[in-house]
């Protein structure tokens, strides 16, 4: 069994390595040896032991009939699109950990794999190394998902560990994230949200099997977490986590991403550092939880491999995938309830009675530097939004996820 | 498509409700219906709104050609084993919860199955509704597994959180939990290890690809564990679990099950009262954690459910399943290296510094009441017992899981 890798950054040496170490147990599993052919890549490798693999002309890779299977690991939506359609339109399954693609041109490119009798495959796209797309395309079936809710970026996850462990500012331990190698340098898709939008848009659609649009998905980043804010949730506590979450909502679906507390009660409570942590909630099973390594090179290669593997298993045959093309129709947040986290600086003590009063506040947490917090009873987002406009006091507001 | 349920009690009653309670949701992604014709049980059920789909002769289900998929929820080897490989020989799928009967003959009849283009598939007989089978064989797959730790009884996790919690001693939260269901009237099966013991021989089996045999799976059970325990053990940091652990141990396989004290950087630490939790540690993929409901009606039959799809999508094609009837040759605990918690009273507090060297203990833990404990250095389990069977003041010892 052949097969190619379009882009050996990262994740896409990451298969190849995998591929190659290894091999005798994939083959064990398999009945049969799956074989790299060709590498592609605009550079040259000069002495990687893969060197003579690697060709520039994505045509070569087409037009061998003896390749069946395409690892696409170069991210970013083009050529990536392109590529992978010309591939599933020759009957080649298509193997992603391109979350981007995923996102943006997912259940087309389901549909012409169905079509073409091969796969379109994209484990590695949501949760590195975590199986989360074949628990819920081939385990979670009978269950009606009522939610998920997860903690789908890493980069972001370290560095809220780290403020919570060290007190750091959310600028100070960015740039030792940085210096790492953890985020990158235009570290904007991981602190605003959006890679998580990206990933809860795609779990959405396999949810509904209709399309999330990953523009319904209503997006905060951690920018505006502060040491203070840590201080006062231990207090209380809670820890604060970036969640991504999608919830059927009594059939007013929403979908979001945002800084919540969390309860100890919440099994994403101890999901610490790079890890992700996916919670799964059906009418049937009540929680599951997926955890693991949500990112590097060899867990999301492992993913992309555990895909090659399946194809390879199901020559000619596709593996069913619930994920139309049909839109799905999300609501906004304004009518989710819940509870709020709301701080305040010294400076508005005088008003405490009336703030209090205001937000139906149950209970007040007061920092040891830097003024106090309390938390609202369960009011819907639309009400919390109606009356901090009418106070200018706030200094910050994070959400509750017990 | 039709399928028949064998034994109408909490698994089998709760197979029939989640396939009607949730049928438009299954029918959506299997785009085909899944129909109850028969429930096989010895007893009627007047009354009952399936009470006209109960039979009580096997041979009326077997000789109905439309019946392709008997769901085995009986329990016990016999007469489940000679129901299944009836069923199979005549190419009906069996999806079953018997962890025992797969434990003892689970490999006989996978091959049977292929042998007649069918499926035996059992994810409900490990973590109840956690997806863990499936994972094994169809995600983990790149993964050279090195090994599986996994809290796989949900009533001695049970009992062990709330003697944790409430400082009470087994005799007291083993009545209570009785008294409540949640174990059963004997309930030497779960708190001697024995049903641990087989839920681990089964993992350890996928992860090798051959048999392992329960009875080289070695068992300790919680029954010795007493409030004091919790006590040192909290002052440590640690938590007390039953943990179920098969580890390749650089070639030297071994499986076990015994009370363990489980350090907070363990994500199975968190996982309490009836929840299991698996931890896989692969080669590439490094831990993986699978968390939910280890037992209950619907959240197993919600698992025996998501293989009755599967095996409705793969109808004449048997599902990869890398379990041979070869027997795998297992090693004994004596020679696995670790720390150990031993635990004396306080007569022996005048003996310390002769223990604490003859243990080359590293930390000494005082109860407020009964007694010292400390933690040893790392050594053999054979080098441990050798040196306790020359003292004759242990109270107790507990192995430790970091």
């Amino acid at each position: 069994m052949k097969a190619a890798v379009l882009g050996y950054g990262t994740v896409g040496s990451g298969v190849v390595e995998v591929l190659q170490k290894n091999k005798e147990e994939i083959s064990r599993k398999l009945q049969d040896e799956i074989e790299v052919k060709y590498i592609l890549d605009l550079r040259e490798f000069p002495g990687d032991p893969n060197e003579n693999l690697v060709v520039h002309d994505y045509q070569t890779i087409l037009d061998d009939e003896e390749v069946m299977i395409i690892c696409e690991t170069m991210g970013g939506v083009e050529p990536a699109y392109t590529f992978s359609k010309k591939a599933l339109l020759k009957g080649k399954s298509v193997c992603t950990s391109n979350k981007e693609l995923v996102a943006a041109h997912g259940p087309e490119l389901i549909r012409i794999a169905r079509e073409n009798h091969c796969n379109y495959m994209f484990e590695a796209s949501v949760g590195g190394g975590i199986p989360i797309i074949r628990p819920l395309n081939s385990s979670l079936t009978p269950e009606k998902i009522e939610g998920i809710t997860g903690i789908l970026n890493g980069t972001t996850n370290f560095i809220l560990t780290k403020m919570r462990d060290e007190g750091a500012d959310f600028n100070s331990v960015l740039k030792e994230a940085q210096d790492m190698g953890y985020a990158e340098k235009n570290p904007e898709a991981d602190v605003e949200g959006h890679d998580a939008g990206r990933k809860i848009a795609i779990l959405s659609s396999l949810m509904y099997g209709e399309t999330v649009k990953y523009a319904d998905v209503y997006t905060e980043g951690i920018t505006k977490i502060s040491p203070v804010d840590f201080e006062l949730a231990k207090q209380a506590g809670y820890v604060i986590k970036l969640l991504a979450m999608s919830k059927a909502n009594d059939g007013r679906p929403y979908a979001m991403v945002a800084p919540f507390l969390v309860s100890k009660a919440n099994p994403l409570f101890a999901v610490d550092g790079v890890f992700n942590g996916i919670l799964v909630r059906g009418n049937m099973l009540g929680n599951t939880m997926y955890y693991g390594a949500g990112a590097g090179k060899l867990p999301t290669a492992s993913a992309v491999v555990s895909d090659v593997v399946d194809c390879a298993r199901h020559k000619g045959v596709t593996i069913s995938c619930n994920w139309l093309e049909k839109e799905k129709k999300m609501n906004g947040i304004e009518e989710v309830s819940r509870r709020f986290f709301v701080r305040f600086d010294a400076d508005s003590k005088s008003d405490l009675e009336q703030l209090k009063e205001l937000f139906s506040a149950e209970k007040v947490i007061e920092s040891e530097t830097d003024g106090f917090a309390f938390i609202t009873k369960n009011m819907s987002e639309a009400d919390y939004k109606m009356k901090a406009e009418t106070v200018d006091c706030i200094k910050g507001m994070i959400r509750i996820e017990e």
